[in-house]
């Protein structure tokens, strides 16, 4: 029983017990209040900061969200923001990308800390208040020029509340490049339709997004094909990748749109690459694929996601924690200019 | 390089670049306010509920300190308290205590989530300040009567902002039982006041303890003892436990002071009960010795910790969570009534 | 979804398919008949032998039940049987037990095989029947004297349908010791009348059992002991092991019934020495207090079990499979004369 | 000492004991007679449904050879095949394969379970007699049409009898697609003729192979390469696999013979990819090369068999059991329509 | 195939070239010679020092014996050496004994390094000889003047060359504590006089000990107990250990003989302390047991061993190597004066 | 603390305490002479048995050196020649390479054995005199015509002390091929001249080399592009690896120079084929790549390092020990004629 289930069932046996739900309801809108402004502070002094250096146009800022109970399957993606941080600054490597952007330029990296999901959860606040709580806290980030999100799950459930923030800030929809194992574009999956099966359908039906690519994919039942016609999704497919290979290593995205979001699920590259993931999909992309999509890609990036990393599915070397941080590092290079 | 080190690098960076420190005072400060404003509002809703359902003197509710950097040797530790918490509600045990209390009831356990530490050190502040914000946190969970704070460490530095609070708000010492496989009584280690070597110096000096109990001790050198000795510490250490045990597992503690403390570390049991430790110490104390003295103790507890679990070193199955779970849960059901 | 979950589906498909549901169960019913003559003609053959050798009283045989569907929590003691029988026989020890019996010698250890558990659930037999293919064959290898079973579980409800064919066979309730960390003695788990947890009531309310002796207990909810009261059981927690010792080290059991029986949960160890198990509960008995427990039992053994290690959970060399095969290597020589 | 040799060391003490030789036969025929009796109740159960159901030409059963004795290096293959299953149905992807199959159809999948080897070599049965069982069992698999065997091994030894039946079934050679690190086709190993070393020098002597095709090779000693000439064989080593790439995902296979017949070992793939496998030899095929190959495979494929996989050697989170499992399900999609 | 195998190989096909036999033994005698030569040298260097600063009656220096080719089923112990003198050193603990003596001070505690066993064995020299060069370097050790040696195995087969050494160098037999759980005193294993299942039997029939007193035992065979009758050894088995427990702790040794050796298999100790070794057998001592056994040892030690570490079997974060580095510690503290 | 630092600490001790500091140094004198003495004999005499049987150009000898402490993050990479030499002749494989030379040939490889690394640094002896040792061992082995050095590392920082020596031998620069993550190429790192991180400073400014060709490369700061600018090094990233797969896969080296040299540190693959090496950087080469970079290069190799495997951090099954294994084979292969 996780502790959202826990408290709901508190709940229940409280307001048997009398406890008034005006109380209730009370506290847990000031814990909310709290919370956005610990975000809101954090984003701010980090904002300033780069306002008073002066020169940048666009910085990478880290947003943790540790929101694991919409997988399907395992929850440890709620345990992966501060081990990506760790790795990302690991003594086993340097602080340089691969064409040479400094990450310990505040200009290049800042970040904002976590959404406290798991306490919110705690005090009972339920799913649809949870998932505004993610978009306001991307919003408080953007609205401090010049940081953008990169946001580190979690899982892939909170790739519709990032998106929704994004493209209600911007005001018009985005183009996404999403890679990963399975299309997530389920109507519902098991009647959650914030599952992280289904973030992708939420995101179209909101017309957040204009053109979705989907990179990756292997694991795709009929549902997921016609679900993706139906929202003129472009589903490249793994069946097909060393033939659209020179398509996907040359994309120009985000023309006519407010921008360009990534979503990378890690289940993109095959399970050699990363152990560390819930759903083990044989086949996927080599990490070098990956890069090489994105650092050929030409757009303007306005946000980004690195999700559905499981610690407790990782090596005990953490081998696909530092593979979760490499793709953090050089979005950042993509990012920040 | 830790977050808060690179931190300390943007500073001096920062001033070199002409930007005001008053601005990052200003916005630090803002930081640390919306922070406490977080725990208080988590422990208000907890205590207004439980004063809402009446008749409970004392209430377990978990605080969270994740802070690893005062270590003298790995920093896993600031990973502890959600893999703790999941493993108290892990669906492979149920919710009652070895004696028969019911963790599922509001009554007995609460939650107020964890201290930013992270975020808090992420934003320069240093540790001076760090260690009041933790004593802050401790004593605003106090406030809430009847919630009393199990405080889920963390490496072991966090005990001394921890019973410095407690002996604050109570207004006098308190008795301590300290299990451990070191003293960490050292004056200083390796120059950090701080360092989780040091915490129970620190607490002796301050005068928060009246009485101090160390059991597990086999790990001690030479000024280990001495202020052992300096200090008035009783120290039971592993090598004449058998002859011990009979005292141990018939203690009377807190007569005449305002209560007593609990400290765990887990390495005072041998590492084949709780591999998960950073300092592997063989020669120790098995679990159910530790449940022999906990259960047996006869003390009004007011306040614990449970520190020193590194789930970096954890098994694959994650025995060492289970059993820091277990500590807390029948330290709850010894706490609460 | 498990291969019996997915046969119920398939069921409903060919009903609807209009596929007669006479044929479906004129094959169930084949499948059954030559599943128990397999087991009876291994059964007659290794008893066949021993009667042609002569002089054996007793004779330990091996009867794997690889059922794990019935856990509350994972279904990894399914696939324990073979891996218990790989450990009975590995290089690295030899084949004496400690108080000399030889295991090498067919007439003191003999093996009949597994019921094809998973076969039987792949062709849509539910849990009615296939617990009563299990008592089944444990008759038919009771019927072979000298043989006497020691079944090789699965998961802990496998215990009920062994017992009751024991003592459907003997003609009479006997006594059993029953090692554990919990007392498997909920009226139903989760609405499942053959839970792991449950099996113990079915035994009760059976009248198979006389005396019921459960040792070894630390995780027990309130109806756990008010079950305990209902049918009488002699429950020794680990609480109060210590004190209770002396008397668990010299047990007289089954005067006035049919024999005894002794079912071994892998889980009353501490985790620390039985770390392979689905349930890890803190707190346990060592390996030695075991083996004292079992030496010193003055008894006639009439039949035993071994159940739920998973070796899903296991360490990278085994340990727990070797722990397992040690409890039936000495249980063998204990039963064996 | 396995449990065969055991029994073989039985036999001895027994016949010096003057248990008569013809009990033992009689008896050891029984069980042979039982355990192919009941794999003929499982395939026909499964076939009267199909042919029931109607409208099937091909249809995959699972039929489990839980054998690892013939290993030259590790024998923990014999655990394969139920861990193959249980990652087949694993809740962590859906029942899609990649070309839109949905497994969950039994018109697209059955099972007829294992035949019980550790059993049979239990009752001193020998490997001539044994080999011979596995063939019958495949035998009794066809004869119930449209079944068609799919073997989940076990070490490679086992497809000489699975061939074997396959031709003699069928009344003439097949063409067989073998993708593997080594030929497996010396004359003999260490003097085992059904070595797992050994099984494609068997298949190519009794003329149940028209062409041999082996894909993967990088594992081959001087005589690996001249009974490769010897008998015809069609060698892809790994070393030109970059120029021979073309051609093996563009294979044609099976004209003018009685079908194609695949046999994929784990080892074909690198061991990054594959690391439970006994004998690692790095620098093989990705899983995606594989895929390749079979998805563009033009051939009626009468039957398949994956072998080789070591539960001992895989990750903690059975990511070769996964890999194992999806190469299950997509020849499984090969074949059945 | 073993290094030492191969070579063995080799000089097959050498001779067969016609090689001259007297070329390769020359060759191998200056190998030895240069080898001893160092060993010399080293312990020379540590000796002058130490009788330079004077004051020293006795002083533990270590003595690696990478050797693992005597044992019956793994290699692992001769990749011990190396890692027990890292965790000697270990950052995690400090540099006193329990007890209170300081290591880092070279009167306590000095290496000569390791004695190149696969060097030499790759030279293709044999056992007789390679015992041989064992027992020299040892004697090189013990000429040097406080030094006295402790022996990190490598397999339990170095006992014998050790202790030989040790009782000629000092001109009459010793006495012997063993732990262990087994004899070690089987005539030859599977032919081997060498090896590590031998050892003891090779110390007796050398007169090289008086008394021998073996702990911890709980795999013994017939001829295990015959062999001890026979060489007068005072057998403590783990099933009587809480009534031996008195004896053991209260031990006094030495009295009328040159001195005490003790020699600790690292497998006396339960699995759950010491997971790494290749014979895993349930039911021993706790850490604590075995260190309550040597603190109060009344005896002269000349000389010990710490033998059967298996790094291989360790768990990841190397619990077994602390134990074994522990156990050093102790006995250095025990040794030197 | 590692070995030697202590040792420092030690002389100062010493010297306070009035030992003559000639009395040391005399020491250490003689154990660096023997040392070198026990590898010139083994060299010597698996040079004299090459020569007795004639007919050999160029023949690989293997030597160890076991040196970890020159780098900047862990420091396992001492403990790896013996396991890459138990791997070269693991069970799992056979003796013959991909192109088809049998190792089992002692003209094809023979072995000298390691550098008594740790032993020398025990002794107090300096880095710069240990380089020295490393150096002049090389020398030993390359004056026993026709063997060729192929050390087996430790750290990458040996790379500089064997081309020097290597150099020094031939008498003017070579070729290097250098497969790498790194460019180890700054000046020094973290004030170390001999950081593994430095190596290819060293080399390029004693100009030992006249081509430096680096692939692999994808993890460079700024300093290490300039400083490859400054020594006209070819460094061939990963970024563009798939446009620069051609040149590389048909290279031509050592023209106008005294030969090649190889050196292959194990984290040029890719983590997912290489997991046990200090140094995670995801985006390498495949295992398969690396072999065709090798297999077609054409040169006369005079020597060749394969460095930087950590034992430590290896999967349980010891895959990245297998995959330097049969890099050594594979380079033997290339060198032996």
């Amino acid at each position: 029983m996780g502790q959202g289930t826990k408290w709901m069932h508190y709940l229940k046996q409280l307001s048997a017990a009398n406890v008034p739900a005006a109380l209730i309801e009370k506290g847990q809108n000031r814990v909310i209040d709290a919370s956005l402004t610990l975000i809101r502070e954090r984003a701010k002094l980090k904002g300033e900061l780069l306002r008073s250096l002066g020169g940048v146009k666009a910085s990478t800022s880290l947003l943790g969200v540790p929101l694991g109970h919409n997988s399907s399957f395992l929850q440890g993606p709620a345990f992966a923001p501060p081990r990506i941080r760790e790795a990302i600054w690991c003594g086993s490597t340097n602080s340089t990308t691969e064409e040479g952007k400094e990450l310990n330029d505040p200009r290049v990296l800042t970040d904002v800390g976590d959404v406290p999901i798991q306490e919110i959860r705690d005090c009972g606040i339920d799913d649809d208040r949870l998932m505004n709580i993610v978009s306001e806290s991307v919003k408080l980030v953007m609205e401090e020029d010049p940081l953008r999100p990169l946001v580190l799950g979690g899982d892939h459930s909170i790739s519709f509340p990032v998106v929704r923030a994004v493209s209600e800030t911007l005001g018009g929809p985005v183009d996404i490049l999403h890679l990963d194992a399975h299309p997530d574009i389920y109507d519902a999956f098991e009647g959650n339709i914030y599952s992280h099966a289904s973030s992708f359908a939420r995101i179209m039906e909101g017309d957040y997004a204009r053109r979705l690519l989907q990179v990756g994919i292997r694991s795709i039942t009929r549902e997921g094909r016609e679900q993706g016609k139906r929202f003129g999704v472009e589903q490249y497919e793994m069946r097909t990748f060393s033939r659209d290979r020179h398509i996907l290593e040359n994309l120009k995205l985000g023309e006519g749109v407010k921008g360009v979001y990534i979503s990378v699920d890690l289940d993109c590259l095959d399970p050699a690459f990363a152990p560390g993931v819930s759903h083990i999909e044989p086949g996927g992309l080599s990490f070098r694929d990956v890069l090489n999509i994105l650092h050929n890609l030409q757009a303007d990036i306005v946000a980004a996601d690195v999700v559905e990393f499981n610690p407790q599915r990782d090596t005990v070397d953490g081998m696909t924690a530092m593979v979760a941080a490499k793709l953090v590092r050089e979005l950042t290079a993509k990012i920040s200019r």
